[in-house]
């Protein structure tokens, strides 16, 4: 069998070369012709992958090792009867350590315990409802608004007035429509934007066009009592300069670039092709991670909880050094910002993830333990 | 033996209750009739220990809990023969933690390589002598300027305009002084100032007035490729809000507040009074330290030793945390903000050292087990 992969998929070998011959070509370069026999296509966002691409080709699956598929003509790949595979949620704790991190810095400027504050969480799929879970774990205050997962399920849901008019901190989860019943292009636009409550911080991680980008920097210049976490921006890579100069945090997209999640993507596409040939997967994801860095920490039962908390989050990942590096950027003039942009995630540094780290807690210390377990790390 | 003791002493019943009754007071309220027959006197710097004080009293110890003594007249104690200890160094590892954080904020602001840097220490006593060993041990230059221990010892010392004119980073650790050969009042003057390196990082920790804090404001105002980090304040509490707007780093006199330098105040008095006794020091301040809060980390062999270093340091002491809440404080008229500095000081977090942190180090990694060993972590 001959397999065709984005060479940026990382562990590509490891995962598929059981199957057959692999041959590698950057996202932008697979073409029609570069198909040649491949019976199985693996790419990531840059490949469009519809009939121009497939017609008469031999391709019988297609994976994708993102969380996205809107680069994939899936109505042409069911009408050819091509299976295919996507990798859904495969950077979602990438993405909850980042608004973990946020949460830590904008308590520590502001001086503000994280339990006595309301969290929206608006979006609760892969990463909001991830979210939404270790937020509970920590025993803090939460509000889920998802109206598309109202419609369909019994549970806790609110409406995004309530979010504005409850919530102290709102974290936006959803992708970015423009149809259908609940559109979320400027799901945040200047009339929520102006109910946001006194102390309020806004935390988007989702699609930048979600918020009001000029609305936003508006609210923000005019009320300094709010603060801004932005890992998206409207019209990427172009950034309004102004409006990340407002921000508490500001990044270039890459809340979910853990190597963990690049990894697991992969896994996630090579598991759905193990079906699909109706094999059992014989490579686990497990034994090809490197090990952690920062694989264990030992903590005294005593711990101040809050200290522990901010401490075995910050030694896994602080966004801080994220932000510090787009500021850098954004001197230069707008062509230099965007390659910039891109340039950073691109070269982004490898990052774990705090799903797993061994904390020995000596003595009882059942509220930490709890705290630790919530975290999704291991209290040993 | 009757022993009285400013209560803000810490352990000052483990270390002292052995040898007879202690009775407590607050600093200030230790007067010439509070003494009563006490024989062995304790205090911190608020209480002034001179004739007035003492003339016709019982007591034949002074003990300070303190680095300085510049409240006690020891030309009257030499004179009546009377036996005083102080705490020199007690508090340096404390400090020298707070310059580590400090350097790690900044080189993750301004995207610097902290090896890449040439580092100059002005005066090189307890503090400033120690954090001399820790930077050399991580493999970093330093030049040393120190005139008064260049005149009497062997060794590689630089003068002051050497310094100006070689380093990146300038760190002060000299006392306070406005007479003798080399005094350090306004040291940093507007003409030194004006020789900073561009680019270049000015840490002080020492006392305020050994910068000229308005000419400072000057050029951080008109330099913007200067950094400062700022612990001391000409004029204290009284702080140059505009000066400390324009720092990366301010605090309120809190670089050298680690619960272990306090408590280690104690026992170098009580070691000192035993000494005096001529008897054998029985109890030990390892045993009374709690545990640190922190007591293991666990790293891969493989991890990256810049990031090794910031996280281990971070994980046990980030002075960002004390910036953010002295910034807060800088709000509100001139008393309030007095107020505030004390309070701060006052009721500061218990704090841990780096000094003593194990450190687990999976597989050889000879740098790495170094650059642990150079913090003053151990590597288990
Ligand atoms: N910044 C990053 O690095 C990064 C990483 C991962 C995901 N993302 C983005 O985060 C978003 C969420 O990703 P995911 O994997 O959780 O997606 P998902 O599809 O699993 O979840 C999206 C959720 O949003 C809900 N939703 C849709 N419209 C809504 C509306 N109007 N109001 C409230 N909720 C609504 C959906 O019902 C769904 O539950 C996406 O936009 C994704 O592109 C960003
Ligand atoms: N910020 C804090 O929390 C904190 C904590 C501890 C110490 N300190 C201060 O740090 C400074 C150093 O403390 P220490 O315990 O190391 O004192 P120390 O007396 O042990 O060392 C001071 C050193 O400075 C040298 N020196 C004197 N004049 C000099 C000059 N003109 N140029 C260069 N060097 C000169 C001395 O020779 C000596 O080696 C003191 O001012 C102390 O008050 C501050």
């Amino acid at each position: 069998m001959q397999i065709l992969a984005d060479e940026n998929i990382p562990l590509i070998d490891a995962f598929f070369s059981a199957f057959g011959e692999i041959r590698q070509l950057p996202g932008r370069a697979i073409e029609r012709a570069a198909l040649a026999d491949a019976e199985v296509l693996l790419v990531r966002s840059v490949t469009r992958v519809d009939a121009g691409l497939l017609e008469g080709s031999r391709v019988r699956f297609v994976g994708t090792c993102t969380i996205g598929t809107d680069h994939l003509d899936l109505e042409y790949l069911r009408q050819r009867g091509i299976a295919w595979a996507s990798a859904p949620g495969c950077n979602a704790r990438g993405v909850v350590d980042y608004v973990l991190g946020s949460l830590f810095s904008l308590a520590e400027r502001q001086g503000v315990d994280l339990a006595s504050r309301c969290y929206g969480v608006i979006g609760a799929g892969q990463v909001g409802g991830r979210l939404v879970e270790v937020l509970r774990g920590l025993g803090w205050r939460v509000l889920v608004c998802d109206p598309l997962r109202q419609a369909v399920e019994e549970g806790d849901f609110v409406d995004l007035p309530t979010v504005l008019r409850e919530c102290d901190v709102l974290s936006l989860h959803t992708p970015l429509t423009r149809e259908g019943a609940h559109p979320t292009w400027h799901l945040l636009g200047r009339e929520q934007l102006a109910q946001l409550r006194p102390g309020s911080w806004l935390i988007n991680v989702s699609r930048g066009a979600v918020v009001d980008n000029r609305a936003l920097r508006e609210v923000l210049a005019a009320r300094s009592d709010l603060q801004a976490v932005l890992d998206v921006w409207e019209g990427e890579p172009q950034v309004d300069v102004a409006l990340a100069g407002l921000c508490h945090i500001a990044t270039p997209h890459i809340a979910g670039y853990s190597l963990d999640g690049k990894l697991r993507g992969t896994a996630q596409v090579y598991r759905a092709f193990c079906e699909h040939l109706g094999v059992p997967p014989s490579v686990q994801l497990d034994e090809l991670l490197p090990p952690p860095w920062l694989y264990e920490l030992g903590l005294d039962g005593g711990a101040d909880p809050a200290w522990a908390l901010a401490m075995l989050c910050r030694a896994v990942y602080d966004p801080r050094r994220d932000d510090a590096d787009f500021r850098r950027s954004l001197s230069g003039d707008e062509q230099a910002r965007c390659s910039a942009f891109d340039a950073l995630r691109k070269h982004y540094p490898p990052r774990r993830e705090i799903d797993g780290l061994r904390v020995r807690l000596s003595g009882e210390a059942p509220l930490l333990r709890q705290l630790v377990r919530a975290l999704g790390a291991l209290p040993v």
